[in-house]
């Protein structure tokens, strides 16, 4: 059981069925004037408008780029060198994805001043600290919808109109959100929006970026001038037909995909936290994407558990799948407030809509005997000993 | 009968049937842990060996991208950041590709200084203009290796050695040349190589960079620090499986390809010239890739010339499809010192492995046909008005 779907999906069937004439029949390159060239670009313009009716944008408001962290890098140099002249603020949180932290580490070298929002226990930033964090010299705003490890929801509403009161640009990246809630840029005071395939059973490689009207941005790719000059390359033909239809398919689904998968998230939410002791739940119950679940378990190591639970055919995360190289307490569970030491326990469960009907008490129970079996082995478990002064941490 | 391959390419089928296990199959991230994770490793791992192998590189020294474009982009940004401080000097030919030009351009308006080396009307630059080039704040060599539109070679080897000899980091673009000529980066004295999977029947939407060990750059696309941090990114893993497969089938064939795209290549030309009044091959006779031909017919429309042939079922293009857009004369003639009359009326035709067997006499019997039809509605043919008068032209 595929349990980790917010790290990446399963290709659905009917969407790889919509790629496969892309790469051997109709393969000409959309830029071409003669006949196989302008099959290719009717099939481009097609996914264009399927990503737009998605999100409420106009179709020359989408820009397809190659995932999610390029549409992040995009967004977020592409406006900082634009308006770099008019100030050289930003604005964020402390929860973002390292495509949004890790471009923002790459401004501050070049001299950019970043503020990182806290997010408390509950995982959400608070919109007086948003207010108190503007100045005069920011140009932009930068936090994410729903967070990738933790699934907690930002009140991006919110956060649009106070970008626009103030005259800010607001970028949001919604890599985790889009097709599984809403999304609306009009209504929600969006500017940029980072969106990927491979996140909702489309293919890997391919991603877009909403940019609305009148915003201008320095490109991150130039060359041969695609997508309007903003996004230049061959545009990869197959991948952008693959995640126009996913995102067909996951948004015009959507309320019922929610509805499925929170169902099932509740379910092993309550179980969890009812038959395992010292097992919590990461970030707001109830602001949070119905498909993300994230406990934590005291005294035990979270990677420890997800290779017991794959040995048992779960496949699960103990967070991002970009942090899990390293072996660091995720940046995302510290920004909780949380002890170091616990950070170190958590599990991600995520799921998709072609998660198929299964036994949540088996799975709930190989949870809860994996984490017995790690508690008998941990040193932390049921006695005094102190894992900071173990580990020489002070 | 398609001959735009240097547009792109139909995918090879045994290409696309190593790919598809990799959709909805062994769909893992990469960067996971888990049993699913290890598969979609594995096969990243063998396909960036197969790269390697191709060029004489380490499989550490390849880092996968989503193109020839970002490639260059990552290339040339990532050394002129890295070395600023060094210097701000830049050296360049006058036919790049765009997605070298423009960034250079991009650069420039950060302060860099680039040379623009000339081409002459052979289409290739001269040794002795890079040596007089050179100065003690030049960081960065760019010089492709094969013309997109023309199809010249440059002396790479040589200008490698150069840049050596003066400590400087030389980059060259080989989207053209990867899979058709041969490349060998350590013979070649190459330090950074781009190439692209969709110009040799793999997949669109997925390059590759060769970083040659001990070279630093600062990324393009920042994150979860996929490909050795040096691009970011979930990695489309079946894109990557389809290029390596690619480049397999390329180069491990690369001879018998050449020689039987060269023998068509020749006559093409012999009967083109022979037959054709005032027709001129664009470029170096022998410097060139074995499947480009760049023809110019004087006093008529490209254009019209590509849109008469498509009619007659023989698809192919006017120089570079990313130039296609704009009725712009193309830089690349331009450089060559041509008329800029002349320079609209150029025709590229570009081969293929899988180029079939084809009837070359109709073939060249059809240019000339519709080459003589549009010089009948021409003003410019046989008579003696000065186009440039026309058009108001100086």
């Amino acid at each position: 059981m595929y349990l980790d779907n917010s790290a990446t999906t399963r290709v659905n069937d009917e969407v790889l069925e919509e790629m496969l004439p892309y790469f051997n029949e109709e393969f000409g390159n959309p830029s071409t004037l003669y006949s196989i060239g302008r099959e290719s670009k009717k099939a481009l313009e097609l996914a264009r408008q399927r990503i737009a009716d998605s999100i409420n944008a106009k179709s020359d408001e989408i820009i397809f780029t190659s995932g999610g962290s390029e549409s992040d890098n995009l967004a977020i140099k592409g406006i900082a060198f634009k308006l770099q002249k008019k100030g050289r603020h930003i604005i964020t949180s402390e929860i973002e994805h390292p495509a949004v932290k890790e471009t923002l580490y790459f401004l501050e070298s070049l001299d950019f001043k970043v503020t990182y929002l806290p997010v408390y226990e509950n995982g959400i930033i608070k919109i007086e600290d948003l207010k108190e964090a503007i100045t005069p010299e920011t140009i932009l705003i930068t936090i994410m919808h729903g967070n990738n490890e933790i699934g907690t929801l930002q009140p991006i509403e919110e956060i649009g109109q106070i970008a626009h009161d103030n005259g800010i640009v607001f970028h949001t990246d919604a890599v985790q959100t889009f097709g599984k809630v809403e999304i609306d840029v009009e209504k929600q005071n969006i500017d940029l929006l980072s969106v990927s395939s491979h996140k909702i059973n489309g293919p890997k490689g391919v991603g877009a970026i909403y940019i609305k009207k009148g915003i201008r941005l320095v490109p991150l790719i130039h060359g041969g001038g695609q997508e309007r000059g903003i996004r230049s390359g061959t545009e990869n033909v197959p991948g952008i037909v693959g995640f126009g239809k996913a995102a067909e398919l996951a948004c015009s689904n959507l309320e019922e995909h929610a509805q499925k998968q929170s169902k099932i998230r509740d379910e092993i939410i309550e179980k969890v936290l009812d038959k395992i002791p010292e097992a919590y739940l990461n970030g707001d119950r109830n602001q949070r994407l119905p498909n993300v679940i994230n406990f934590r378990f005291k005294a035990i190591e979270g990677e420890s558990l997800i290779l017991l639970l794959d040995a048992n055919g779960y496949q699960t995360s103990t967070g991002s799948a970009c942090s899990s190289k390293t072996l660091e307490a995720s940046p995302v569970l510290t920004a909780l407030g949380l002890d170091p030491v616990d950070v170190h326990g958590s599990l991600r469960i995520s799921l998709s809509p072609d998660t198929g009907d299964f036994d949540v008490d088996d799975f709930v129970d190989v949870i809860a005997k994996s984490v017995e079996r790690l508690r008998q082995m941990s040193p932390l478990w049921n006695n005094d000993l102190d894992y900071n002064k173990i580990v020489g941490r002070k």
